[in-house]
């Protein structure tokens, strides 16, 4: 009964296979070993992008904030939702590997909308060289509320940014939850939709800990890579990042251990409405509902894991994140304690 | 004949097994896993330092720049070897990451000396506001030029440092090799010796990819954890870095490792010397030899692969760099193939 | 009826007098000038501060940056009002300065309140290592909406802050305005509030451009000297700075130059509510009055200067400041074209 | 007698005139000042630069350091000389505005030279992504040394990095001085000669402390004032920057000033020859004389200012400075006092 994260989650067995495999002798460093030319062009087909480059890193933080970094000036503000990741969760180091500026904007269920976009649009940069000016746009599918942005509303608000001549930046640390809940293909939910640069997330879904930077512009491509081994993110190795990776995107596994993880998502959302609980739209693997007070403790009890969130009076709120390990008996076991 | 460098090896298989041992089931994220505490314990034992406290990352610029970073204010100068990997192989993260300017400290073959040192000191810091104040001391341990610093040459070191009051930083990316190259115990090479904060290499020496910063001083504890975050350095699946830290310390692995590479670093020395090469000293396991001309050429043909640097007219130089992965056939064949 | 700002005032009679005066012979550079010596002394005094210590620089954005950067760790959220001037209106300097993390703590009419700091900071730093911590509180006074705290408002905030050991830094670039408001004495305002660091405005009441970073707690001064010159605000020829403050501070100089302004500013609300207009609470020399449509446009037709701003439906608003150089003359006119 | 420093002159009457003429009422704020626009147009005039853009900062730091900001990526390599001022006397201000690395050039007497101007650019940034990038040139006139660039060396030096396809700066801090000394005019010491961005002194020769960044490429106008703002140097009250430079380069007065300290500086170099000191090459205002152990205190007995350097054993060395207002009757009374 593990949902506190689906990082909790260790690695899937054909990604763990695919790391001891590359281990088999001696291969060029810093990225230049055999694996990473076969990650650029897997990149290529599954994003439909014959131009595309990756970079991998190791975590989902060095992704966001080294894409944000290549595409916006030390002046400029991020447009990013109120609670994004990259605002709450990563101590600045968007902002320190950038000097830019986070502007917040609102929006229920961790969705920005066009009308609030627009108006943070309008209200920066406004002030001549008084105030930070218009930098990019970072939006996250899945959201931090675990709910999903259709490729049509990405395209909403990258339409915004991209009349300001703003990049846009799109992490994906659950892209291919993501994916998987909209059913539109990487390259309807990316650069069709306006994306400039993708967090490419492997790590939450099964892998050791392996990220892509996407550009889908190649010509920051340079910049990036003197950025990320600025930041102590190229690994010596990195045959051990392009093997999980490449097995990755290999024969559709990250829409499989993503289609595990929605699933169970599902079954959880279902068995949760079914007992009373409120479940807030939660369309991929990850769910906030509300419950009556109490069960949080009993649930604990029972050896459940989870996060206790802040809720209204009279109400208790818990964050449940499946993943790809997860099993229809872990689900049923949750929802078995659940019952009072 | 793979003597490029020793992170073209792979991971030792008792690494590798412990990675997919840790594999197995759920586990605490971002640092909580049960492995990292068996770390913190091993490193105290193997340090003889029961304060100890140790971060995990994958990179050695990462451990390098973070240790500096936290022991350095903004205006500070950093004092390490004019060809320190720090100063010349990291594209400026330790600056990026602290803020602080590194002060070029001269020295044959690798090392600076009390002499060279205090002339650095005494020329810094001494107009007032207008320059960059004394900050810290950072050495190499094997040094860049694949020589050594006894425990007694590093004291004499930090002595000046500590004089002027500065913490001092040991960048052991080869740490295993010089401690198998002096027969030094790692207390008597580090807090022993003046060292305040240590990068202990595990990548070079057959890791996948990991390092520790090691805090000697622990007050600088919390603040390393925050600045490895916010530099993106912190694995949400911290356990497959502590996986392959506890393997590498455990029963002396590391020492075994180190000790195979440097055998075969002096088996491949003797064999230049008797072939009439020039050997600069080199007690571990990465070597600078020079040569007559025509010889990287008729190596390269023979398959085998190092880097070329540059060399005194009439003359050719090499760097050979040894692992834990080199074979006695390995360089037997490189000597073979030596012969004109 | 120049009313844009108090900045597109020139300097007092007396202030450019002691200017001139400075400019004989020959003194030293770089702060230690003669009337320097004499700036620190009166300081104390006028603080009945023994052990303050200023240093000088010549914009309020450097005094705001500099205060900042020496009192936050580059982790470290500085919680201020959402519409503060460190926000809004120095394109990122302090976070440029600092590192730190600005965390917007709303409240009406440019204050905020026990109530929405006490949640700010309940909120922040929660996360363990994956947000910014706590850092410092910065307050404006005058705030940017021309209110203003009474010291025990601002000890209600600092108490918060401290209860959390967090340090205080006060925006004073209206500070003389403030105290001619409320009253108070410059340590009941500062200090005895709780205040650590004030930004000490002279520019906007009367001096050419001087701003005193004045430090309660003297522990930082020579970190605020390296700063400052880091970042290119030590002045060579500092006795023009120090003249400026000399002059400031001396027989209460700074006191009737904001007198002036306030009561300007106070004959100009009194006149606008008189013909009707909604005049928000303005105790010192900024106005934000609202008017019918139309206004705007007559005013400036009659050659009044002042910035528009964002209004209600069917309303429009507008900024007025008054300076030390506003005479009854020019509010009178101004009054006089504002009738229909 | 006092030789310390140039800016231990006070500002010269025609400046100060000017600043206090541009009192008198009101004027627009940051920049948009009446006066502004005339500078812009007298800096075209001066240096036969039709589109050449200025913005005014108080200190050579700043303008120093905004230069290199807005020419040169983090990850760049600044080349300047040894001893160059942005090295040894900025506090670091240049790598904390920019991010970039200054790499030190050697050279006799302040002067980088081709070869080994040559040399430093052949050794950076040929390994990849793991060393600094080429970014740009800085060149400094008067040197630090008190020597001079003709625009030819100037041109040769530039050459060599406009061929990498690098920007360059002067740091012009004694440009004026450069200038009187070669007999140059200012295209022929800046653009002519493939400078890019000119840090403009005015405060070391009779201002009260004002520089101009001149950009011969105004593609960097725009970025320029952010950063400046965003550094906390942008004026409120500019008119009185303005008004300072406007004078200054008016009818010629900033000849006229250098050439008087200048002229003070020859006639200061032939007295000490005359006295059997030696006088290292000095055609502008600066002179590092050496002269026999004992004339320090003999002079400084008498009531004499300068700086004491470090002097090869049985010599002493010292710094004099002459400015716009050393007078033939200073230079007299230091002879004489130097007589044994």
């Amino acid at each position: 009964m593990r949902f506190a994260s689906d990082n909790t989650s260790g690695a899937a067995p054909e990604i763990m296979a695919a790391v001891v495999k590359s281990n088999d002798g001696y291969d060029r460093s810093y990225g230049a070993d055999a694996a990473m030319g076969r990650v650029t062009a897997l990149v290529r087909k599954v994003f439909q992008a014959p131009q595309a480059v990756v970079h991998l890193v190791a975590t989902g933080t060095a992704a966001n904030a080294l894409s944000i970094a290549s595409h916006c000036p030390p002046w400029g503000a991020v447009f990013c939702h109120t609670h994004a990741h990259i605002a709450e969760d990563e101590c600045g180091a968007p902002e320190f590997f950038s000097g830019a500026k986070l502007v917040l904007v609102p929006g229920d269920q961790g969705k920005m909308t066009p009308a609030t976009l627009a108006d943070a649009l309008s209200r920066t940069g406004e002030g001549g060289v008084h105030g930070v000016q218009r930098g990019m746009l970072s939006l996250t599918n899945v959201t931090e509320a675990g709910t999903v942005y259709s490729p049509s509303e990405i395209k909403a608000l990258t339409d915004l940014a991209k009349a300001r001549g703003l990049p846009c930046h799109l992490d994906g640390a659950r892209f291919a939850n993501a994916l998987v809940a909209t059913g539109a293909t990487p390259a309807e939910m990316t650069w069709q939709a306006g994306i400039d640069v993708l967090s490419l997330g492997g790590t939450k879904n099964g892998c050791l800990g392996v990220e892509g930077v996407v550009l889908f512009n190649p010509e920051k491509a340079w910049e990036l890579e003197l950025r990320r081994k600025r930041a102590g993110h190229l690994f010596s190795k990195n045959r051990f990042l392009a093997a999980q990776i490449e097995a990755y995107l290999t024969d559709g596994l990250w829409l499989r251990l993503a289609a595990q993880a929605n699933a169970m998502g599902q079954r959880l959302a279902s068995g949760l409405a079914a007992q009373g609980a409120t479940v807030p739209d939660a369309p991929a693997n990850m769910l906030f509902p509300l419950w009556s007070p109490g069960t949080h403790d009993r649930l604990e009890a029972a050896g459940a894991q989870f996060y206790r969130l802040f809720a209204p009076e009279g109400r208790e709120r818990a964050r449940l994140v499946t993943s790809w390990s997860t099993t229809a008996a872990d689900v049923d076991a949750f929802l078995a304690a659940l019952q009072p």
